[in-house]
């Protein structure tokens, strides 16, 4: 049987043969220490480290909802701390509620521009809401996505913005990397630079969506005193067969996999994205620029209709017409150029 | 490099082939839906219904922990709901508080015979908080598990009379099932006879102590009415490429694996218990009886000593020289014999 | 001493001599029952289904922002059922994000016109986030506040079409009432054609903030089934010695007193408006109209400095100038006339 | 009609004349502002820091239940941090669950004597829970009460021990005072000496059940760094009209009320206690000590018939047979006496 691929999700994504291969290695190994401390967790917290510099803690986990949720546990320790995020942000709009049940935290959400928070819209917010005193809930984690849900990157440049804005304002900065790979690919810059250094507090590192199985990480470079291990099983992210969660992260840090994966996703999108233009002109208009592995842009409704009749999948999005393609790292030059095989001018 | 296997737990034990080779057939189909919905999750719910019943509801999930308070959250729906277990139960005593964090329920604890909770102290336990009215939370959920924390198990008996007490109560019966099947394994009835048909309103159906790799299964047989997705996505327990934790299920139940395994673990902690007795005689006391996959002993101190010393790994426990071995699906007649070959009367 | 009144705010009047009395009275009675079901509790919950219907249960509580939380907390059943109201709602914003830490419960605003939800923004809002699936909390209750948060109130025909499309949509309608004697006061119905009747749930009837010492109602007309009792206890809402808390409802109800306290306040608030608008004629502008106890306009500085360089109190609000005078039951025609004596053209 | 006095609970008890007379005062003066920095709740909290010493934090609350979990919520800032109490106390059995629900923590409970906990006991919990690492919530806070729930007490060596055991063990001492006045009137030291001196770490001071009307103090003495005001407005605490609450304590603590009302209900206790005695001879057993307000035995049925049907109310307590009186501050030695009249040995 044919492998199926499309462009709906690369939550849709196979996992990479190098990460079942290590599993399998693992697995030959017998038996070894459950939740943690075992080699192959001990092995890829020092990869880890290697990347991000020597003082990043760092604890793996199976779900994406719970990666963020445990990093804004650690953040928000007093429960009149707020969450200052976009009304796009996937903690605020689509984890069911998570920070607000589970955490019990409250959440300010600001407008947003191509997917980012704009400087001086949190620079008010933060403002206004202290200046409400004891009646407010207390801001005090800004959590921003990079990618954003829109597929575009913060540059380094703004990312340090915001950081130095947090600090110099009793805040701390969350990073969603849930496609952290694919910004580091079009910015080129190392993982270290964009996140410690540019002065991220907790990265939540995402695996799934970028050839791993069921494993993010969450990387802590500077948070308020608490017990990581207890937080974790607390938040129910800590399998008690850790090695085959971590262990995915060997190869994919070992052999810069993160990198190639989500460098390979990018150059789709742009093959997909300068396909569509080429193909139909102003027929197309592309309503986010393809900016890493996402195409937003509004089709001829024939078009939509004669890809969906062929099998190929896309999510509509939010603007009548408007349509999302998600590149993977597993789809091809061939899934695209066979989509692209489909759209013709004329149809529309 | 020879595999290692000791008998420190069954959260210590590798996966078994079949799952792997299974996980690595799913891989090769390419893309398939996140979440839920897709062939694989489809087909390991049809399996469940198939063997626990056909109103049985299913969900999967990556972490013990997080299937043990999926369950409570959806039983435990009024705030002043009360969970009533023994003190020695895993949601209460091993899992970092997360009744309280994540769902914020109260729990009463009842003392234990060997792991196991008295009808008469959970009918004295519920009179008693029912008789203090709105100042006391309502016992509302009655959780045991099976196997106990202490190996042993309920007898079909048992758990349709505390059933049929919950029942009559106005009290929903959880199945903490992280070892059911070594407990099947032993009683010889169905996991249908056992659950749903004993009345049994959720269960938690363990698998990675017992073969996969990080999955657990939440059954729901009766329980108020809920949207269950939302409930799994917000307890982090929804993870994005699902197929791969549903997909351990299929070879698991499909080839019976589930109950090979159990009847090996067990066959093993007999043959343990067994040689301990043959080679000790009186030198040696069970402090529980050898019921499933575990074996609780007071060992000579010079004994265990020299099986340390050997390599050889095991819990000490509550009393003074107590030991816990639990025997895994892949530890070998080779490992026990390994083990008890180092046992002699003449060192105590 | 004489004493002291200002126009910061209606939370910081005294409270009416008729209240001190009742209390005074039913001291003299000596023990009661503790907790609930005393007579005076009794006679208070009586006169509430006087004039709520017969079908409106009732508690007291000692705090605004209880009863918004336990009003909220019977409403919201499900972890992920959320809450909509305006960003400008109390509960939003002010109250130091109680449902959150208290209740567990997400949030979503939607823009005001003063003060007030738009029928279209709530609709797209509730549908949006419905089509979101299981990724989103799902909406269940809509807040409102009348008066609102700008002193402006709903007409009978808005409330009922919010009602309308709450019920046909599967969701809750809550009514923050905090100063809901002064909206009615303006409208002219009667409380029960302006809650019960025109379909709001729950109601959040207030009383410290026109007349009573520390004493608001949770009135239910149509909730999901819980133990109201246990509800309230829970959310540390049920004082030992509650008559002393039903009790200020007795004489607020029994003489109409909430009604007339509020007309006051309501004509004294005129008094004030129309006096600054007499005086300052241009250089007066009011950013919103006065149509209950608050006063929202924009003043000269000088004005603002010497009104309170003689003592006078009111807050600074959102735009630049602008402020915000409230009138309460127990300010009189000289406080305002003598607040206004103070105001000259020839000063701005 | 005559005031109605039982013994049912000291919560049945009517408010002190004192009291009601200076709400009246406070009353006359106008306006103040509201939650906090009015100058009667300045005052009120000057006084408690010249009976507690000048490094003692007060807020009032209008709430039994939510002055021990505001207390608790100050204390227990990590989510994996637990409670440890007897199980009988308050905050475990009659709160609704409140600790759970509220705060979401855990609580470890610990078998009592006479409703004191046992230095032994609390070390091997606490040693206990810790030998489990990462999978056990951790004790961080020891709960006591005192006046404990049988109407007992801890000298000044045992509270010393305790908060001495708290503090070598990086535990926090919590003192659920809701009848701390009872016990210091038996005690003979001062609060300073019983609670700041001693070692008490937060402190919930009782009013309601000794002559206030509905108000409880919140005594922080040494807490981790956190902002009270929130923390106590997010619990609902913080009424609007906070001088009512707080004012209740001028005159409890200026003219020593506190204490002459909990020595008068001592003395009841001790007249009552004398009179069965001498009344009943064996006939009566006494279950505990009458060591203050309350008075636990176990009369003959066909006494406790006669009582009731003259109107005397009192509780069944736990054993068969058991009942508890509790004297109020308003209770008198008529009230004493006229129950006891109907006592009489020839009867049972």
């Amino acid at each position: 049987m044919k492998p199926v691929r499309t462009f709906a999700s690369d939550n849709h994504s196979a996992v990479h043969p190098h990460i079942l291969d290590y599993l399998q290695k693992i697995n030959e190994q017998g038996h070894a220490p459950s939740y943690t401390g075992d080699p192959v967790t001990i092995k890829a917290q020092s990869l880890f480290r290697d990347i991000f510099g020597k003082g990043a803690q760092v604890v793996f986990v199976p779900s994406g909802t719970g990666a963020n949720i445990l990093a804004l546990k650690v953040l928000l320790q007093q429960p009149y701390e707020a969450l200052v995020c976009t009304n796009v942000s996937h903690v605020f709009e689509e984890e069911t509620g998570a920070v607000s049940a589970s955490i019990g935290r409250h959440i300010f959400t600001l407008p947003h521009i191509a997917g980012k928070i704009s400087l001086d819209d949190l620079q008010a917010e933060v403002a206004f809401r202290r200046s409400l005193g004891f009646h407010s809930p207390l801001p005090k984690v800004v959590s921003i996505a990079c990618t954003t849900e829109y597929g575009t990157f913060y540059t380094l440049q703004e990312i340090r913005a915001i950081a130095d804005f947090c600090h110099k304002n009793d805040l701390y900065l969350h990073l969603d990397g849930c496609r952290l790979p694919n910004a580091i690919a079009a910015l080129g810059c190392s993982l270290q630079e964009y996140t410690s250094s540019a002065g991220v507090d907790v990265l939540s590192f995402g695996g799934a969506k970028n050839g791993l199985m069921s494993a993010e990480a969450v990387v802590v470079f500077n948070a308020p005193k608490t017990d990581l291990l207890r937080m974790q099983k607390q938040a129910m992210q800590l399998v008690s067969k850790m090695r085959y969660v971590s262990g995915q992260f060997v190869p994919y840090l070992e052999r810069d996999l993160w990198l190639r994966n989500a460098r390979h996703a990018n150059e789709l999108a742009k093959r997909l994205g300068d396909g569509l233009k080429t193909k139909l002109g102003s027929a197309v208009s592309f309503t986010q620029p393809v900016a890493t592995n996402q195409v937003f842009c509004i089709l001829p409704p024939t078009i939509k209709t004669k890809l969906r009749s062929a099998g190929h999948e896309f999510y509509d999005w939010n603007s009548p017409g408007e349509v999302r393609f998600v590149t993977s790292w597993d789809n091809t030059d061939e899934d695209v150029d066979g989509l692209l095989s489909l759209v013709n001018i004329g149809q529309s």
